[in-house]
């Protein structure tokens, strides 16, 4: 198809301006907040999306740091956001122009082997590439392809501030976290990193009534935030005894859940140390080594380790949650900025402990 | 209770003689068949077994080494067998005196919480036991404690040696390999390691219609009884390409399921490589030392990775499954020796390589 | 074993007075609280536990009204209670004399097939059997057999009023309605039947966080104490427009589980009209007669219809979640009695309407 | 979008004659192989596939009778169908022109929120609708809607009258039968229904590996089909006894799964009779009428009963276990027509009984 015929094929033909503001990485540790060109509908699943509201993720911190490779110069980075659509390509049925949506860090064709099997992480044409492999959300614009699989209807009432934490935060602790390690009424959990992710899964890990939820971490402050959240018992690891405590406190008998939220080795093996048997050890933190797995000890603990890239299936299900007044994201929003501000944000965002940051929100203020 | 009244509480008054043989371990590499005490009942819960059928484990061959510091001088080695009950206690309600049993290598009260849970590998007073930090089955009798927990009827027309298979080894495959592996219809499985327990892996995995089942072992004679047992593949890992073969042959996707039945880093290192996005590693083998997991590679690769230590709660569904002929266990069993050679028969279990042994079974013929 | 050496084999040697009051069913609509002997230990597995509290249930007023023909003249009733423990038999290894305990309203031998499936409803030599084929717990004293799986040790600090409810109606709320309804975070659940096992279905329905609650009832009291519960919507169905009402407020979807809690057709019959495609009817509720059900609507709609008897496994996991705050059984009791004035107590439940009643509690104080 | 636009947008330029032959029912009892209009693209996801092999479906029989209302005059019946694909609209992805296909019974949006949770059956956009409220498959050419949805690549050697099975009766007696009834290894299964679609169940049921199937049917040619296919009892039910046969094999246990696979109260009562505490009662059948449901026997049994039309999601699992020979669907097959004698065809299929018909095969032969 032309291009020529994708614009006559698109619903709205709105005239538009063609370029715009976007956060874009040029390699590592540089970023401008700049001109770029419009998105434009490429493919018939396309939707071309204003955004409202985004936010920062940890990932994207990592990026300026240069350690995903997959990320290149001139890519605007990005993979959460709320917005409203100004385009839809021919092959959009459950969306229009005008509609109100949340953006999922990840892509799903839903038609794929993956797509099919709820696996949408590995889309075999999707999965996460927002602000990656494409350019994504931290701009005045954005292309989402495959619209259909990767949007969800911003509900009637709804808070922005709030929902955008279902871009992918939400999802990634209660996917990756809870649901992976079957967190179960009257069990005892223990949550590895006080980090945003680590603070979604403990609000999400409370859909369940967990008897106890033992929060650990570095940082006094984040597990005070936690402690507000509803950890039932903090662990402050300094001390490096973090999983002696535990082992005290459970009698020896470890936790029925233990929740990786950091991602270094050290953090994994409190995991191990503390894994009651029968447990399961679910794995949320972003990995750059191997780690030591002390299967000498753990072949007859009948445990269960698991890992997973969110999947984003459960959105419609959080959506419900957040309605229901059962789970309030907007908690973990800590800061505030204008979009024309981001490179503020990612400097507060950036110094997490010392400016006292979970989530910073973005907005896109005044008229387009 | 006194042994006096214990005595009389039993429900069979025969007159037994006070001696037997059986198979004692003396420490690194040393063991004899040589005289012992006859057992007796010390537990109201405990039962006497004449043992008729035993076989020797994998896990023998360890102690022997001194790989396991439980298992101390003295000990009566051997935790699978089919015996005929002498003597029951005066709780044990399930069993009588004549009935014949299978005797499960794991000891269940059944009453602790992680009996309830069935997860009798962990029971508070049982778990494995015999021939481990109790007396075992490579004797004339064993006393056996939970008798209730730890015994199942043997079935009328039932084959000894079949059915000595669900002491151990068909239970471990299939509960460690298969059900933690959750094989389904259609799956795409590997086995590394086609020794006794992967072949019980092999065996069990097929209750549930894999598409393809993949062999993994460094020894040709092992992989052509993986053949003829049903493995639809087989690779010689000799040339350190396993991974890569099995890579091409699934063309790059890996395996649904992987299961481990060796316990080396090296084997479990191939796991890793081969399992496919979304797939299950399950492992069975024990473990001597730490391996390296590459959660830099498996983080966002949606997998889960289980250990356990057999329950045998599956012991009555195998027995139905062999009953009806869909399950044939008796194909494990490569040599058969008299329990009095039971020294020979170490030898040949020893050298399985050379011998081209599996299993082999010790009966106790002659009268009691 | 004689009897004699019974007495023996228990641990407890006290003098006891052979007489002692219970709560006696003397056949259709007659009972009296009378003298009864003391029960004495019958078998290894059995405790004699001398009552603290107890409450009547609506299956005892059930047996009143002949409505269950295995109740026999001169049967003790009562299946639920709290109570210190005065002696166990030679095969009881997980209590002691002087322990304080909560019996389960269901018997649970913990060997037979079904017990060793957590289906301790259908125990080959218990289930619900104690104020019904064997003398109950509206009494001073009462036998429990297979005490090792039917009691549960009541916690330090714990409150007997609260946890009575953890022998039966919670349990019976939770499993057979909420667990068989497969309650799922952010679901639409709808109760039929506000009732005390409904409202127990209620209380342990918000363990999973379900989005909307509605109660249907045709008791505006009732449903009133409902909406302090949990319940989200409240539906009274004296018009007969229930399921319209739901259909509505669903815009036509229906509810993701319904839960019976009634046992009624016309009861059944609703369930039936407002279970969502995909859904689940989770039966609670005693019927006396069959139902019709509509499977030329019900065929292609992808429903479960689940029945049980509880089975009880799950109070251990209630008692963790009543200990950690989270659910407050407590609110069910609106009436109480001393035991000597069981009586009044039934007078009180047999008008609960009226009485504004829900579970009435009996104690019995004093010395022994 | 308009029809000019949509040519351009078809990959394919053919020119196509106009008329086809077709299928096409004309009110109650009458229908007639006659001329219709070649259907053409109308949304962006159509495909138009040229039907190289179809098939019967008893569902056909029942539309002649007037039994399905949705049905009306004028309407190309048939819902099975092996094709090869003429043209495809823009916003098909997976496909493409001259692709050979298996067309699935259950069309797929693969977008709205049952699709999302794998429940296609009641996709808001599809479900059963080919040869319901569209025009179907017994024909030269077909519209499908939601391809990439709805149809799957015909393997490479594969054999079209062994995989038009995987239109319907085999995901249909696998998914409603297998799947709902959770049939495990060494469970003893009842059918109920020897006919194509509980020949498809007992085929299929043998996936997981049970002890014992019963096959129960008023017909012994049938019975004596389901002998060859696996089952290990058969029990002629013409004498009123089935259920009293069943329950005496099973000692009074009765069956672990029972599967309803006519759709008759009469059936339907069986298994009510026969499913075991503890057991699961699939629904397969197509029900005209309610049932008798006996809640005053089952409240306390601890069944499940599942009703489900057909998601067809286990298709690519079916394709794998056809592939690696493990299920050989083409033994259903005992006649065949060329589908311009379907008239023939299904005069043979409606005489079923005397005919000794299971399944016929269509094929429409020569060229196009």
């Amino acid at each position: 198809m032309t291009t020529a015929e994708l614009k006559l094929a698109t619903t709205s033909a709105t005239t538009l301006s063609t370029t715009m503001k976007a956060l874009v990485y040029h390699g590592l540790g540089k970023y401008a907040w700049e001109d770029k060109p419009r998105p434009a509908i490429q493919d018939p699943g396309d939707a071309i999306v204003r955004i409202t509201t985004s936010t920062i993720c940890g990932t994207d911190l990592h990026i300026l740091k240069g350690d995903l490779a997959s990320v290149t110069d001139g890519r605007i980075l990005g993979h959460e956001g709320i917005g409203v659509i100004e385009q839809i390509g021919t092959g959009v049925s459950e969306f229009h122009a005008g509609d109100k949506v949340i953006i999922s860090c990840v892509t799903a064709c839903l038609k794929c082997d993956f797509c099919r099997r709820g696996m949408y992480s590995h889309c075999r044409d999707g999965g996460w590439i927002l602000g990656n492999t494409l350019d994504g959300t931290q701009a005045q614009y954005v292309r989402i392809p495959h619209a259909d699989g990767s949007l969800y209807n911003f509900p009637v009432g709804g808070d922005e501030e709030e929902l955008v934490m279902l871009s992918d935060i939400l999802p990634t602790g209660f996917e990756c976290g809870v649901l992976n390690g079957q967190v179960k009424p009257g069990d005892t959990v223990a949550i590895v990193g006080a980090g945003p992710v680590g603070l979604a899964v403990l609000l999400t890990a409370q859909f369940y009534s967990p008897a106890a939820i033992f929060m650990i971490d570095l940082d006094d402050k984040r597990l005070a935030v936690a402690k507000k959240f509803g950890a039932t018992t903090l662990i402050n690891s300094a001390d490096g005894q973090a999983a002696h405590h535990v082992m005290e406190l459970t009698e020896g008998a470890g936790v029925d859940v233990v929740i990786e939220a950091v991602g270094l080795p050290a953090t994994f093996a409190i995991c191990q140390d503390i894994v009651a048997a029968g447990g399961r050890i679910a794995n949320v933190g972003v990995h750059g080594k191997p780690v030591e797995l002390h299967m000498e000890k753990l072949w007859d603990r009948n445990i269960s380790l698991t890992t997973r890239l969110v999947d984003t299936v459960t959105t419609p299900m959080l959506l419900k949650v957040v309605r229901s007044g059962k789970l309030q994201p907007g908690k973990l929003v800590t800061h505030r900025f204008a979009m024309n501000d981001i490179i503020k944000a990612y400097d507060t965002f950036g110094n997490a402990a010392k400016e006292g940051a979970l989530k910073v929100v973005l907005t896109n203020g005044g008229s387009r």
